[in-house]
């Protein structure tokens, strides 16, 4: 495998007991810092690396100055059977999905019904297609809602934030074959692209974002100051909106002006909220029934006619799989200035790094 | 309120009554011609004129000629507390949504729960919006999923149209205040501009459609012989499909190949299918609270400093709610084409028009 020169080859697991021993050491329980590492490597397995380990310097950071609880006492404000309101106490995102999300199987599983979970005082919890993929394992269809820890969008003809680019996930269960998931947020392209970019010096495409006059730009760092672009206009901003509306209006979580920065603030909890859904498919369909119309579907999709030069038709979260497989395998390349930062974290808590390079 | 030459301006009410004869005679149920004929009109009246009353002509002939059923003996299939497979028994798609989503709000009145009905056998069911907007009335936030009459996107990287532009809606319940209404198609751009911009030789921009082979054209006739484009290219194909798979899986309703033309093929039934939900917001979060939230929301989004020219910030719903109050009090400028089309079906069934036309 020929890696450029900029990155770092390193092992998955490897990477995840360094990032766990890092939150341990910011006063994370074990099983939680493992649980949160796991679910940053596995973005940056799939491809996701906005949602990997380089966000690892921002989290630490908060859970060190205590803007981040590194031991929530999460509970359930109110519950009926079929949902409930789950109060993060100001942990880990990651952990706080990962709790309220099993609720919801639960309470699916006991029932038979479909279940949602609304959540509050939580935080930035990663790639909303981990959370929507819990579900997809235990035969249901998952969905996963999130705001985002930052105000970076405008309403439609504004020229203020006052929107995150809300992202959410579908996830479909299939029979012998990797789950199908929508996993995506409202702009062309994600905020974290454009952090990786600007942290590596590179330039952004020009329909990315605009910078705080509204003008197009193709600089990282002016982007950074600006507001990232919807996708389709005015339905990009309709959906962020609405995903941002499911996530908090059920919970009480902060909206709008109330939303800070997780980057700039940490003196004041985010308040994130989330809503978790899941669709017992037995509910509706006999599995054999879903599972068979599920693979011919699947086949459809991945047998059409392709477009010159295009070798193969994925289908949504194909591709970030087939890639983590094979990065499982052959290592897992990481920008050489985000394993640089990674080292610097490592110094600075006495946790070594030395067996995370693959050899 | 000036109208240009090629409109005629027609009063609302005088058109639902019309356009229900019409529906009448084709063999509808008094009460479904009025509902189905409503439902077109709002429509129109909202400015949404693609699922507008330029559908009477497609739904009268499929009505007519037995592929679509006057009167379907609709029922449900099977059901829990919580959750419905519901039988259109291939009727209208507007009166089989309405009852769809009758049942499924219903459920969640009766338990408090979160309910959601799942559709087969059905048609094409015009504007999503108007199933989510009757959630929203019962203090629930509704959801509305289909998958569309027409196989016309490609999956990323195809040369097969195997997937409909398909559209969903959201709907949020406010207080003293228009809901807030997300419904929106996954195409950058409806065919029908497409069409108007190769019937006047313009070019059409980059990101609008691809040629049969599936490649980007500025070309109007090259889109025309291709296919329309989803929004942020493979987020737009993920987020169609996702919203097919939702509409199809759990109710065993057509999907890829299965899926006919509405327009072409007047001697197979679709079977298209839907899917509704609503979330009660009381199993949630107090009534009060919610509303509180929603206003104070609701105003910080309105009240955004404004891009220049820009006279006003709408919420998604919004200019389609003040359009329709507007058109309902001055009359509905519908196309002159579209309404000699109407005129035309009145005469072949012996309905009169001339109270239609506003004075």
């Amino acid at each position: 495998m020929s890696i450029a020169n900029d990155t770092v080859l390193v092992d998955a697991d490897g990477l995840i007991a360094y990032c766990a021993a890092l939150f341990a050491d910011a006063g994370m329980p074990a099983a939680d810092a493992h649980l949160c590492a796991e679910q940053l490597v596995v973005a940056d397995l799939r491809g996701v690396e906005s949602h990997g380990v380089v966000r690892m310097a921002i989290y630490l950071e908060r859970l060190r100055c205590g803007v981040i609880s590194p031991r929530p006492a999460m509970n359930v404000v109110r519950q009926t059977r079929s949902t409930a309101v789950f109060d993060g106490d100001n942990g880990m995102g990651q952990i706080v999905g990962q709790a309220a999300m099993a609720l919801a199987i639960a309470k699916a599983r006991e029932h038979g019904e479909p279940a949602f979970v609304s959540v509050r005082n939580s935080n930035h919890f990663g790639a909303a297609a981990w959370f929507a993929e819990m579900a997809a394992r235990e035969e249901m269809i998952g969905l996963a809602f999130t705001i985002g820890g930052i105000n970076h969008m405008v309403p439609w003809g504004g020229a203020e934030a006052m929107l995150g680019n809300n992202p959410f996930a579908v996830a479909f269960p299939m029979r012998d074959d990797i789950p199908v998931i929508l996993d995506m947020a409202c702009s062309v392209a994600a905020r974290g692209k454009i952090l990786v970019a600007a942290k590596e010096g590179r330039a952004i495409p020009g329909d990315w974002a605009v910078d705080r006059e509204g003008r197009p730009t193709t600089d990282a760092q002016e982007a950074l100051a600006g507001f990232v672009a919807p996708v389709g206009g005015p339905k990009g901003y309709a959906l962020t909106l609405t995903i941002g509306l499911l996530s908090t209006m059920l919970s009480n979580a902060y909206f709008g002006t109330e939303v800070t920065n997780m980057y700039d603030d940490l003196l004041n909890p985010q308040n994130i909220g989330h809503l978790f859904g899941v669709l017992p498919i037995s509910a509706f369909e006999s599995l054999d029934t879903y599972y068979a119309r599920m693979t011919k579907a699947a086949a459809e999709i991945r047998g059409v006619r392709k477009s010159p030069d295009v070798e193969r038709i994925y289908l949504p979260g194909e591709r970030e799989a087939i890639l983590a497989q094979s990065r499982r395998r052959e290592g897992l390349p990481l920008g050489a200035q985000t394993w640089r930062e990674l080292e610097d974290l490592g110094r600075a808590a006495g946790v070594d790094a030395t067996d995370v390079v693959k050899r």
